[in-house]
């Protein structure tokens, strides 16, 4: 039976398993294998496919599942559950874990707070590296998934960090405070998740120590945490920008249409003003059905341009690799590139346009349209990124919104409005 | 000077220095602190940055910095430049480290074999703690750069492996078979690194075993570059998704030209497509401008409806989430969210022509061209992805093209078709 396939499994695969299979398959597979749905098999599984079988669950029995983790996995168990729901689960609880737990979701949700295990060693500076060896094998109960010893003084407040390599690789003799690297990456336990991970990356940590405001260390955080937050903050941009939400194959499917619909009416709104601007110039189509022809050409290819300022400039953004000294550098940079990608595509559409209709003067104006509309959607695209972001809004968001609209209705103002400025229709 | 104030900044803030000024400065900068400029800083900065840089110096000055690295980063400086200048190099390097190098570049790109180092901790299964502490103690020249210790067996495979955590909790007498956990993820050495990292995030590990084909341990890879490679893949597809090639604010203005350009001409033939379409239906449009009108708002919103989906799928795919066995189901899904998305804004859209333009007939076109355009949208959003990840290509480079294209052209396609057949236009 199932039991035998997956009783050998890695807590990751029987993770992935109950993610493949369909709802019904899963409450069947749940039954089959309840035993082997542990705690570890729960922080592996996809946010969605976990709540839907944790929502069957009783309030003990998440308890039961919550109490074998580390903190910060027990966390992610149960902080997005229902209030009430929550408070069954806590009152179901050790007290110990409880404490431990309360405290995490005091803190908000994606800071380091949430993110952090309270489990670790740390040790005083004067002991030498015999009394640190003697200390982790003779005292129960300490963790024993760490990868780097902390180094405190008599208040608590980190002073230095020793890798496990370099006290296993050093005689007994020699003080902590010979062995540690004294500077070292303090995390605020306030800390936004992205933030930590950008630290994380940047200074290639496997763990740090997180303090509280009197700079005390409360609690460490391990980079296999940060890994799924990598994941997870780069991938959601990519859905971000396309405005699929959250989008997951295993959202249910009552919360993709929200997500997806919200933005498809917004996007409605924003197609409304490019029809306002064809409407106004309703006499020139009628006169010249070309020009209708055409539009297509010039919205899209201005949607196009808009839409790769703005994906490298969002991750720019993302990656703290654009900020205020290189703003002014990167808009000059984006219209230059602007410039040459908008000469380019004028020349090409302005010929093609003028040998197709026999018509130079219409090839003139699509060319003008075109050139002009890449410069726009060149600037739209870094500006409304970099504007979002000065305004503390997620520039993944709402970008595309702004530069699409930009681009639709000024690419169609700019092609209708010159070939009536120009006398190429009445 | 700058020296000063750059001296006391750690590695990977002296490469943000770098890469946060204008190329002028950069050189400046360069020249005043070149001391401090050292393989560490190098491996740090973006590769654009790096190259320019680079680019600068002399083969021996360049075998000076990649002599400093770790092989795995060594080979990352080198990686990119020119054959011959490589060449130089190579020859400018030590044996060792020369031998070390080019073996490495035997591997494909990308590869295991190309992220490891062949730095590491490997002792026989008897010795015990004690033996394997003073080893580590007594030993010159071994790395201080290691999280856990391989086990292996006289011909050099890999039989095991221990966190240094729990060497330094078990007392001296305990044999490594004891001690050692036997499953363990091993990395075949031409494995690919976008795999690599998906095996790193899913069994939470700090550093992985490197085989070669005969099961031999060769090297090991460390999650610090791992998560480099995530932020890396998950970033680029924004970026892919949107034609933006490796875009990168970094990059030199010639080369981003060049992937955007090609981008926008491709978009621009799929816009000749809905041109193409438009043409056909000419003399509907110049009966009724109000098709003109409402055109953009079918291209539009299709678009959309099709990039969402899209997203998703390529997200699912990149994390290995939509696999085989739940394609199926993921397309289902997929066609419902897109009938429900369909049916909402239809009815938004059709009520909003009728009305405005007191014509219930062009009403109920709008309405049904929408939804169709809608279906075919989650439809191609979904399926083109699949298809190109079935066919070895990758579905972040070129789904968009073939999406964007779909939409369009069913938009139009429909909704002028339908205003025909229904005999809204002659
Ligand atoms: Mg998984
Ligand atoms: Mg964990
Ligand atoms: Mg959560
Ligand atoms: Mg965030
Ligand atoms: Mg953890
Ligand atoms: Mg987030
Ligand atoms: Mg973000
Ligand atoms: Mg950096
Ligand atoms: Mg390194
Ligand atoms: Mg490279
Ligand atoms: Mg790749
Ligand atoms: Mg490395
Ligand atoms: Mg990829």
């Amino acid at each position: 039976g199932a039991r035998e396939l997956v009783e050998p499994l890695h807590p990751a695969d029987v993770a992935d398993l109950f993610e493949l299979v369909s709802p019904e398959q899963r409450r069947a597979l749940a039954a089959a294998v309840a035993d082997l749905l542990d705690g570890d098999v729960f922080s592996e599984m996809n946010d969605w496919v976990r709540e839907e079988l944790i929502d069957a669950l009783e309030p003990h029995e998440v308890a039961d599942i919550a109490g074998q983790l580390e903190t910060d996995d027990a966390v992610a168990l149960i902080e997005d559950l229902e209030e009430d729901e929550q408070r069954a689960v806590l009152r179901a609880l050790d007290p110990d874990d409880r404490a431990a737990i309360e405290e995490a979701l005091t803190f908000p949700e994606e800071s380091a707070g949430r993110l952090m295990q309270r489990d670790l060693i740390a040790v005083p500076e004067h002991w030498n590296v015999g009394q640190v060896i003697d200390y982790l094998r003779a005292t129960e109960g300490l963790t024993t998934d760490f990868w780097e010893v902390f180094v405190v003084d008599p208040q608590h407040h980190p002073v230095g960090t020793i890798q496990l390599s370099w006290i296993l690789r050093t005689p007994r003799h020699i003080p902590m405070s010979d062995l540690m690297k004294r500077e070292q990456t303090l995390i605020p336990v306030d800390m936004d998740q992205e933030e930590v991970a950008l630290r994380f990356q940047k200074y290639a940590l496997i763990s740090a120590a997180v303090v509280d405001h009197a700079g005390r260390l409360v609690g460490m955080i391990t980079v296999d945490d940060i890994v799924h937050i990598i994941q997870q903050e780069a991938g959601e941009d990519v859905l971000l920008l396309s405005g699929a939400g959250e989008g997951d194959i295993n959202q249910p499917l009552r919360d993709s249409y929200q997500a997806r619909v919200r933005w498809l009416i917004a996007n409605l709104f924003t197609a409304l003003v490019a029809s306002a601007v064809i409407a106004a110039f309703g006499a020139a189509i009628e006169q010249m059905v070309a020009l209708a022809i055409l539009m297509p050409i010039v919205a899209s290819i201005g949607g196009n341009a808009g839409t790769q300022t703005m994906a490298v400039a969002v991750r720019a953004l993302a990656t703290n690799q654009l900020t205020q000294s290189n703003t002014i550098r990167t808009i000059k940079r984006e219209i230059a590139v602007a410039l040459l990608n908008g000469i380019t595509i004028a020349v090409l559409v302005g010929v093609g346009a003028a040998l197709v209709f026999s018509n130079p003067q219409l090839g003139a104006v699509i060319a003008a349209a075109m050139l002009i509309n890449i410069l726009i959607a060149g600037l739209a695209g870094v500006l409304v990124p970099v504007l979002l972001e000065r305004l503390d809004q997620d520039p993944a968001v709402a970008s595309s919104v702004f530069v699409t609209m930009t681009t639709d209705s000024m690419g169609f103002l700019a092609f209708l409005g010159l070939a009536v400025v120009t006398g190429l229709v009445r």
